[in-house]
């Protein structure tokens, strides 16, 4: 019989109601070689946390990480806390022999994150940085056509993610906006995701020039507009970060991320071209991929919009529902955790694990050291 | 405190996962005015419905609807199953009390359809037809911005269902392709939609002059293909169905469904346009809204393409994710069922009712008289 | 040596305007098989017809069409007078041994057509009704495939031509508005166009059922608007013109010309549907055709966004720039003269031919009867 | 009376053939305020010129472009010629008098740009540099928009020239893959149009940190294959050229020019997102303009997609044809030809002039001194 792992998830807004979702969906549409409990959800205010619990489906609330990670109840431990929390929780999961589970970007910087790979080997534990894009079905099939060598040598890996929420001047300062707690702004928290999807797709980067940059170096602090009032706090990040770069394999990187793009909301555009072919996506289309094959007949290439939900056929649509009824967003990370269950019923790695994390966080540094000296930085 | 209703849904095939899936998940993202059980799952064969059972989330498992319509413990009766059991569960639900949610065509013919409106009318409850494309939020924005007079008077309602899953000769007969059990073909299953979408978002259609046909008159029968022996049995339903027609407001209505359009997968393409604007939707792509505005500046019109995905302003979006991160087809079934759950709390109706599916079913049989008789047939 | 032939214009102002430039670019960029002179522009009135020679280019100027087919100086006559003046000017034409070039429709009515085609055929001259959208290397592509199996058996031919310019009720009458000149509205103007479309691609009308309506009854007369005054005339002809039908292949037919579609300025989209694949077109992306390809491996198909500007490979395109340059609306008519001019050269028929204008204008009449009978006619 | 310019025309190839076609079709589309006449085509091999003559319409022919330059039979003089030629022909008209218009990039470097400039103004004749993408209507509206303040303050320029001429590594050495004879590739060729269209539309680059590339070393010999062998020469200039730079009003510039992406045959891509609202193009679909506009309300936000073919509302556009009739690549060059022309005739200057020119080539070499160097580079 099956065994059962209960998992202990450390935060509960965006990321928390995701995974939360995503815990809660696996088993329905996968045959998972594992069950699963949504054992313990935690978080610092008692109150909040008893009601998301209660909200997101969980059977506890917690609001000491400490005892969730310590607990002898829980196998697994899914942290969606604030970056700086990362690397305690998860050395200390890891320690305690849970499997670990981590929101991106791993840590605040290239020095928490080795020590997070460390705890991890150290304790042998499966360990898993959610990079949740890699398992967009339209993804994972880039993933397996360029395997399959249907682009032939690539060139170029041109990407742009780009956003538009901090346009607006009276946007207040959250924890995303201080570099204590989230490690660097458009750079950690979107151009990682960039930068995972050309080392999961394309290579590993070699040399990078990056340039940051904060539109708005003022805003409202949150806390004092919940009072009514208005007062001005220091946006300590970037809102926007690019850089180009070559890889090791010779392709030429261009690389944008931006929370000032209006009318963008969550555009995550890829084009990769290589000598036999280019592939294309969009995450606000998610469910397709755009593929040029230059073996098509002369008379008639031209880029495919492949819809990606075909069963069978295509990975993860079998899952869902039939041919051209779409997924979104909450599905990658259904995806994620359903792969991360069975690789702790089997005992194995699952990419992306912590080294991936590792790795993507010494761009992201190669990036900010990039700016800072105003040269290219080799990794 | 908030009181609960235990549901009772009869099939688990493709519209039972659907429908499991919006029981399971409507209460994990809306705050709804009741809460739900999902306590019998129903269906023929003993050893199938015990593992949807479990795989879907449901308590308890019946094989005879009968049981289920009649136990005192079930409050709502979710109907899944072939088209041909629709009238009889639906009268026998509504009977012994229980509100009604009903898959789409609401019956075989317009006589059923009768009986169950009246049935259900007679018994107070709560009926609802699972029409669940009007919950898309591009469409429920649609809906909205038209009763605002975006649009201002409408001209045409121009409309185009299109699937590709009987385009292989080889595909097997299957329930949805014979008239006993299914009623029609594209008519009822795809142009159903249309006919719906017609009516929620423009008028009600006066005459109409139809088209049926049938493409491969002959497939393999499922039976046989399971025991490896190949049979062929007669399609007696049709492959396409097509109607030009007009609504009672004058709009000059034109609607195909059609399972023969290779590449089409879920394809549903509509194009609405009046004196002020017009609006374009495509189910492949359906978090987006296309809106030409005749009141933008000469210089810059253009058809706007809105991604309905923004909290606050746009319907259904805020209860799932930020803006530019999209939701699937299985949310137009949460949004149903949720909307569906507070209605029976609040004892209130909730469009669209089995009077909706008797109107539609009205035009399915006017389109298919008129098919018949090779004229115009009135409404 | 090349011969020379000498031109003769009938009308100079939208058609006019489009055919001049076809015939000063045709030798510009095509070999083609002999010279031509832009020899004899002609109009009604002297005043405007003399500035429209001088900027059009041409050598001379007449203001009495009967001259011009009369003249021995002229080879071609070319007519892009309003419809009422086909018939008589081509029949004359035909007679005194003129090559004719006719714009669409040929006629105001099949009478007239079939009097025209027996005046060519008898003359022997060549004949050619300019349906220029068959020339469109998209187009003409499409053909290719078809003609070489690319879709298999078809199964749907589903067009529509929108244009918004009539949206605006004040709008004036012109000749377009008035039965008597133009023969009928969107009718014969642009369904014209996806009547020949579905002709050339897949195959002939077999019967019709269609609805014409006329939104907006009266409008200013522009001759009163010219004066200051406003007032209403009687608009004759249809706005809007749809029909459904069968082929006599058995294609099922779904055709719609609207000038009340807001926002849409000169949108013809066709999707045509087969056994293994389907082709669709969008006129304001002129430069494109995507085709479905279910012959393409199953884990990457899609419709391709095929770009038909590469040379060699694709009709037409060799002859203006490189792949990626894009060509407009003009050059369908420098191609639809490049090939009438070889023609002529050849002393060979060339498509389409008043033949082809006169089986449109049969359908084109069925559409009209059905409408005033409310039922199917069969050609 | 109106005068008459008598061109001379430089060079009969691609840009030949895009000249000579806007100096005949200028006069036909705009009511110029000068006559032209096509007097001279000059090219060195003598029989290739005397066809190119008679093709593209011109009066004489000529094999010495110094013949031209010193005629006072000539006007303007329009060159077409390989870059390494622009400078000595451009400085020679302007010392004879000669108006100049000149195809880019400007010049081989920095130097000869200055040169030219200098001896057009001492000359005070007229000139131009051909950025004929400046007077696609979509760019020039772009260009109205920003300057009424559409987008407010300006964020991000973010573009991409996108070719795939050069991914078949058989394709042979021309001269625009030396160094001699091009100056550079990707970069002069096509990142020249990027940095153009960066300047006309946003602003003055202040610092930037490239990098250029060469995927493929060593190509076949045009003239080895001209006679049926294949030897192998060296590629002396970029394939792709990318940068990340910024400019002095602080917008944030990402440019990428490759040559090498597949399926890519003319694709210029740019998005500008400022405060208010954001623009993006596609020369691939160059009616089109998309536009997002912050102002419209919340609920029916989305990118305008703006097909620029409105006579009277939008640039060029009332030149052509109705709305919805596009244009093509070749316009670009009658819009510039027209303007230029008008600008002769009034003895005005017309953007871009040599100065444009000049600082165009000012960023071409700080680009690809930042390359050599490996760290930005100040301008």
């Amino acid at each position: 019989m099956a065994r059962t792992f209960r998992v202990g998830l450390i935060g509960y807004r965006f990321m928390g109601k995701a995974h939360s979702n995503a815990w809660r969906q696996a088993p329905r549409f996968f045959n998972l070689k594992a069950n699963v409990e949504l054992h313990t959800l935690c978080g610092r205010h008692a109150a909040s946390v008893q009601a998301a619990r209660a909200q997101l489906g969980w059977q506890n609330a917690a609001t000491d990480w400490r005892e969730v990670v310590e607990s002898p109840l829980i196998d697994i431990v899914d942290i969606g806390a604030p970056n700086d929390l990362h690397a305690e929780i998860a050395i200390a999961a890891a320690r305690n022999g849970k499997h670990v589970l981590c929101e991106k970007p791993l840590a605040l910087n290239v020095k928490q994150a080795e020590a997070m790979l460390a705890a991890a080997q150290k304790a042998k534990v499966v360990h898993m940085v959610c990079h949740n894009y890699r398992r967009i079905p339209a993804i994972a099939l880039a993933r397996k056509m360029i395997g399959e060598g249907a682009l032939g040598n690539i060139f170029h890996f041109h990407a742009r993610y780009a956003q538009d929420w901090l346009v607006d001047p009276e946007f207040p300062i959250n924890w995303r906006l201080q570099k204590e707690t989230s490690g660097s702004g458009a750079n950690g928290d979107i151009n990682a995701h960039l930068i995972d999807l050309g080392r999961y797709l394309v290579g590993e980067f070699k040399e990078v020039c990056g340039l940051l940059n904060t539109f708005v170096a003022e805003r409202p602090l949150a806390d004092a507009l919940a009072k009514g009032a208005r007062k001005l706090g220091r946006v300590t990040v970037d809102d926007a970060a690019l850089f180009i770069g070559r890889m090791e394999n010779g392709v030429l990187a261009n690389l944008e991320a931006t929370r000032f793009a209006a009318g963008r909301k969550n555009h995550i555009e890829i084009e990769i071209n290589g000598s036999k072919g280019s592939l294309y996506f969009d995450f606000e289309d998610m469910n397709r991929l755009k593929f040029f094959n230059g073996d098509d007949p002369k008379d008639r290439q031209g880029f495919r919009d492949i819809l990606v939900t075909e069963r069978g056929a295509q990975p993860y649509a079998g899952n869902w529902w039939p041919p051209g009824h779409i997924i979104g967003y909450e599905h990658t990370f259904v995806h994620t955790v359903a792969d991360f269950i069975n690789a702790c019923a089997e005992g194995k790695p699952v990419q992306p694990t912590f080294e991936d994390g590792l790795k993507n966080q010494r761009v992201l540094a190669a990036v900010e050291e990039s700016n800072q000296k105003g040269r290219w930085v080799k990794l």
